[in-house]
């Protein structure tokens, strides 16, 4: 890559960081995310662009994939409580009601496709089996990281149906939740070892990567 | 790409070809999976590698992305009735049972990176959004072709617990299957109109891409 694309695509970072600073400022991230996207950070050729760190949401919807016609009625990123569900649950509905957990998703922009590949590498080493390149572009090469952990329950196709076994359903999410949890942990300290073995190599400060201001 | 890889590559789409028709011969194959994997091996800088025409499972399990500690105990890519559904939960069950219904996935091998994303546009074009380039080996560039359509749905924790509602689900499950064989159709007929698209272009006869004998 020349100095002028490398000069263009490390502005595309701290652009990209300043953003995640005023998300974090302003309570827009995800509760639990900041240690990941800040490993990420530490990569010289890396920028994590979007993400979730895992939640289970509740939806209104004929289909659990559809966008239009379609209500998110609850969202946690941290626990699902039996309360909550049965609040739900007490409330009419227009179409079906999906309840859904997703493992931790993450969106990351490298500066080469070197960089892409290595980091699919430690993904997929950690669980993140779902993960490829998804285009490339003037922001550099677009991966997604994502696991196999997800579970897309019916609830209920409409309010005249008995919903059974809520506890034994509350549990289950939240076991599918922490299960999440846990490889986004693991994926943390997957990028963070490779940054330190990296550094050890160069006989670096494994701190010194990530070019920021000091209130991170 | 130089000839000499350009040759092998059209070795590994050749024998890539006379293991699909072998599987074909013996029924190995999805049942109505035939048209879309012929569709793609219409395109000269492409070969499928592996598919799924989309299915319905039943899974005991503790958890459904497990591939190990896992039985897969009901299997169907055509429909599920009420009445097998019945007949697994007669039966009793180690773990938990999980009612799986996918998509279609593709995985494509392409002879370099402009036919990975030339086909990775059309198939976003149809729905496959959750697409991406998973590797890059001798064979080429291996591509994934996957929809966001999908259910994982827990039956029931344990054979104590009564499942309610099995009309409604069977019926819901074969729709979301139904949705994914649309889906596959719909990618099947845009690779052929690609084919067609580009043959006019050529001025060639649009069925003269597909080199392989006259069984097909």
């Amino acid at each position: 890559m020349d100095s002028r694309k490398e000069q263009e695509w490390k502005k595309f970072k701290e652009e990209a960081i300043q953003r995640l600073l005023r998300d974090k400022d302003i309570g827009y991230l995800d509760p639990d995310i900041w240690d990941l996207l800040d490993a990420f950070m530490k990569r010289d050729k890396a920028f994590t662009y979007s993400s979730c760190s895992g939640r289970i949401t509740i939806i209104d919807a004929i289909y659990p994939w559809a966008r239009k016609d379609s209500s998110v009625i609850y969202k946690n990123h941290l626990v699902l409580s039996e309360d909550e569900l049965e609040g739900v649950l007490e409330k009419g509905q227009i179409r079906r009601l999906w309840l859904i957990v997703q493992g931790p998703i993450l969106h990351v922009y490298t500066m080469d496709s070197d960089e892409a590949w290595s980091i699919l590498g430690i993904a997929r080493s950690v669980g993140f089996k779902h993960s490829g390149i998804l285009t490339e572009n003037k922001k550099g090469v677009l991966i997604e990281l994502r696991t196999g952990i997800r579970m897309v329950h019916l609830l209920r196709e409409t309010s005249d149906s008995k919903v059974e076994g809520t506890t034994e359903l509350v549990k289950i999410a939240n076991e599918i939740l922490k299960k999440g949890k846990e490889k986004k942990d693991q994926l943390r300290n997957a990028i963070l070892s490779s940054i330190r073995d990296y550094s050890m190599k160069l006989g670096e400060n494994p701190e010194g990567n990530f070019h920021v201001h000091n209130n991170v």
